[in-house]
């Protein structure tokens, strides 16, 4: 039985809170979150204690940590977790100053501990059977890589300030998507964007959508959308062409009901949300990153995960307001330079 | 807290055992089987203990009891169970004789216990909502229904054998179903079957492909068609028409991954059996018998329910032998005559 | 170049002047129809002539006829045109009356000429690929058959009433699609029928929706519904389950294009009704009809083939009054009895 | 009746005069092609005399000419024809060069004739109707569209060298469904391009896989990709987004035939290529040329697009080598710098 303590109390820390409950093998003990009421309900709901960082990390018997909390508690967290021993499930982003996330990285291959960084995505059942059937060679050679992902509503323009900006916040789970799918580093990275959906993001200085365009070294090619708004629902589908064929992977339905009536013929839309599409990621994520634990295996996620598709990230801003694309090379990450997303100079810090 | 003792230790009590497993307010506390083996595991994996029908039926602390044990022990656990006072839920059928089954329900009627039987299927999220849907008016006035439902592959003769035939082990699943989607009983039954699949299912008595078809008293018409071997997998579907349009239950995949290549356009077939496609449905199946215990609202799937099914079943079987139509009236019940199952002199007692 | 001359001058002789004015090796010379205007239309859209049936037979240079007339001339038509040494197509049915139909068949055998009954749904695309797929083995040994098949809404009353009902008038369709696929001659035919959609329907004795079963020699059972309505459009599908798989021929749609919004995951309805779904099968049926002639190949379908369908409506028509079972032999033919259709004394009749 | 007279005999020649010879207001009177043999074998086809372009020119009872031949023919052609006052239909491109297009888009100005271009994908039935469905409201504001179009195989290096390049050759009907689609010019054009399926390419100074991002004024994103490979046949879809929904269109298929089996859910692959898929379009494409002919109507396609599809196209080169984004302005078409496609030394003189 291994015993997990949970920073945060929101929304993420609810679903983990549930998976964790419904995993034979694990049990939560601590809830930490700075709002006492939000902690009190999630522990309440869990069977879990309230605590505080210092009793958690002080606690020998506690084997992990799940990072939920706000970003700007992520690194410090991290590196406190990676000192005390403790295995580190986190949340991404690392952080949003690609220089902090480097060196909370390097924290965390000094002590050892095994970093996992939510990249739910990849734990999705039909994004991970796509991956199997390419890594079984049913498209042969990869040749290009078509990502959707579109938000079915946007987030409060207060939320977009403090978020990183929609490469950071938005795109890094695609990005992390396109690392995974495409079996090599990016090199060229050429980012678009505009603000269609909600004049208030362009105000906070941000974007709503947005295309990308990445190229590998040996010249494979990812498109990337993003949206801020579907009408119709999350919208998460990936395309990857090779030269014996296309594998798609579409959106998920609550069933199989189909009506023909005077009006046409129609299915249900796509699930509504993260929660509803990734519930099952979520589960066997959470299974992946236990299972890393009792067995020793290699981490399906790294921090080096994160800190590569935050550099992504950065090389998309920096492409957008260049108009130029942005190479990347193994030294590109030290001489990077600033990054214009405008809400930088408000509570995120973004420096390079 | 709910306590409930189970009977049985098979493939489907294992089911119920994880619903019961997940579900916060039930705690599984008696698993009673004569195999001795069988019984200590599953009483191990879900933390109950291995006990016998006398302890469960006096203990005052259990609540209710799930009969997942063979179909000869059903009539007589329910009557014993409806006598102590449990809530009852029950896999079908209540028996294979249908003047055994009506004498259960009087019992059943008389102690007031619910009982609930296990004609899971009208808890599929797919069949659920299409039901809702025409509930709702989607279709208009039902006109036709059309019931395709085929296993993936044969089970043993032996296991035929003691089945009661296929209109009463397999198509009593679609008869209720016809019954919950139709709105009004048949009042006509014709029912037609082969043996294509395997010679000694025949040689049992049996048939292994089947169509039927069924006529309410305002004229609604309904077909079902069995088979029991799908070279692609278990196939449930349902069709409702009406005078506004129609609904189709399609069958669900493990995932939405889509693969084109010089083969064609291919997606996964239909999930296997009942296990991978009916686990939603077994979870929302007892959710439902809890809120009926704890909540004292009306049980969604009656004994009665168990019986007319099985009278359609029996209905079928004389039709098959005598070509004709079966009328069925409020007075058909007790002038049924024999039923025509072969197997029915071996260990499947049938009379009327 | 070849000489046709065509009967009729209604819808379905439109469907055939169109097909005939874009295949480059036939000509149509002659149109011939009571109503005088109707034929000059028609004549003058082909670049045909009017003429009447007298010229038709006696003019060495035509080489076929298209028999597109009403029921009641069908008969006596083919006779005239076999006598005349005509290559012969005709539009079902034969006739109403199964001895007579029987009678025109013995006529065309005698002549030797080639008489092509218009069973178009065996050229439409999609169930000719499917038949096909069959043939190859795609599905190993049929085993069963669900054909659906319903109108978009009903013709008027007064059309039913010179029908010969539905059986004859519209599923008659339908049993020619399942000898073509069951492979072998039904030996068995159980119907059942309603009248759902339209009462003034059933004032003139007919029913509007029909489910019926066949059953072949070697045990293959086959299911046919029919409605003379489907609020979304004519709806034509075939399923054929086999052991090795199934197969299923589904609608057409105007387009590809799909709709997603906040109210669903829409596509187009199916094709309206038989103009639309069925225009390349006529196209299909005319360079079959024509290949027969040049190529001296046998004939697609026969007036055979007519009669036999024609049987198989008559034997729905006793199912359905009887509430038994019909058994089809060899020697059924000349045994049937009379023939239940309410409207068989008006201008249709119906002895045998 | 109309007169037309055909430049060239090859494929794209024979659609036409297929079209032509199913169109009944239309006569194909003359064939021009510098090879004999292919020129009588068409014209025989069609019913149509071997000619030459001074004959057809001088015969004032042409009303049309079809341009099919080569693509450093279409310029001096269509400047002839429009001098002789003829009606002009030329298949894509107007020149390789854009001053050379431009000038004979000057040309066709001055005469006032009519000059179609063979933009036949906006006559498929699929995105013509989701281009109504778009233009009716259907997603409100178009925010993003996704166009992907892929060969089903590469053609031979030897043409490539001669075709202008992906962008000007393949990608050029991309562009001009962007600007079809997006109701709105381009003014940002970024290009990326790899050479993933024959070194030959390379090797001949070009790309056969390439993403694209366009953007308008407004901010409306578009995404195309190319692959001169599809195994699975001829990938034409789009995709547009707007702020009520999404519309799909599909590719389209033989037929609707579905298999189930032991391998999975099988529906046939796309048609194989342009031939398969566009016959409609080019059907429905020389009506609305000979619409604009015989009502006087606004030419669906002008030569403008021509020349606006081939800015796009070098715009592409410019991005591509640059590896900046490429700035549209209504001056940039005359400050145009070099092109980088490597064959434009060869048979391809590209200048600007």
């Amino acid at each position: 039985m291994l015993n997990f303590a949970m920073f945060g109390a929101g929304r993420i820390a609810n679903v983990h809170g549930q998976t964790i409950s419904e995993h034979p093998d694990v049990r939560l003990v601590y809830v930490v979150d700075p709002v006492q009421q939000a902690a009190e309900t999630i522990a309440k709901k869990f069977d879990a204690k309230v605590s505080d960082a210092a009793t958690v990390f002080a606690d020998a018997s506690i084997d992990a940590v799940l990072i939920c909390s706000s970003t700007d508690t992520h690194a410090d967290l991290i590196e406190q977790a990676a000192r005390a021993g403790k295995a580190i499930f986190c949340e991404k982003p690392v952080d949003l100053d690609i220089n902090r996330a480097r060196h909370v990285a390097d924290v965390v291959k000094e002590t050892g501990v095994t970093c996992f960084l939510g990249f739910n995505r990849r734990f999705d059942p039909t994004f991970n059977a796509l991956h199997q059937d390419k890594l079984a060679g049913r498209i042969g050679n990869l040749e290009q890589l078509v990502i959707t992902s579109r938000d079915p509503s946007p987030p409060p323009v207060e939320y977009i300030k403090v978020s990183g900006g929609l490469f950071r916040d938005m795109m890094i789970h695609d990005l992390d998507m396109a690392r995974w799918m495409l079996g090599e580093e990016p090199v060229e990275v050429h980012a678009t964007g505009s603000c269609l959906v909600d004049p208030g993001i362009a105000q906070a200085g941000d974007i709503d959508s947005a295309m990308v365009i990445l190229k590998t070294a040996s010249g494979r090619l990812c498109h990337i959308n993003n949206s801020r708004r579907a009408a119709y629902g999350y919208d998460q589908r990936i395309e990857v062409l090779g030269d014996k064929g296309m594998l798609q992977a579409g959106n998920h339905r609550e069933n199989e009901v189909r009506y023909l009536g005077a009006e046409g013929d129609v299915t249900d839309k796509p699930l509504y949300f993260f929660l509803e599409r990734y519930m099952p990621a979520y589960r066997n994520e959470l299974r992946s990153f236990i299972n890393t634990i009792t067995t020793g295996a290699q981490s399906e996620v790294t921090i080096d995960d994160g800190v590569k598709a935050l550099e992504l990230a950065d090389a998309c801003y920096q492409s957008l307001q260049s108009g130029k694309t942005v190479h990347l090379q193994s030294s590109e990450c030290e001489s990077q330079k600033e990054i214009p997303f405008a809400a930088a100079d408000q509570s995120v810090k973004v420096s390079a």
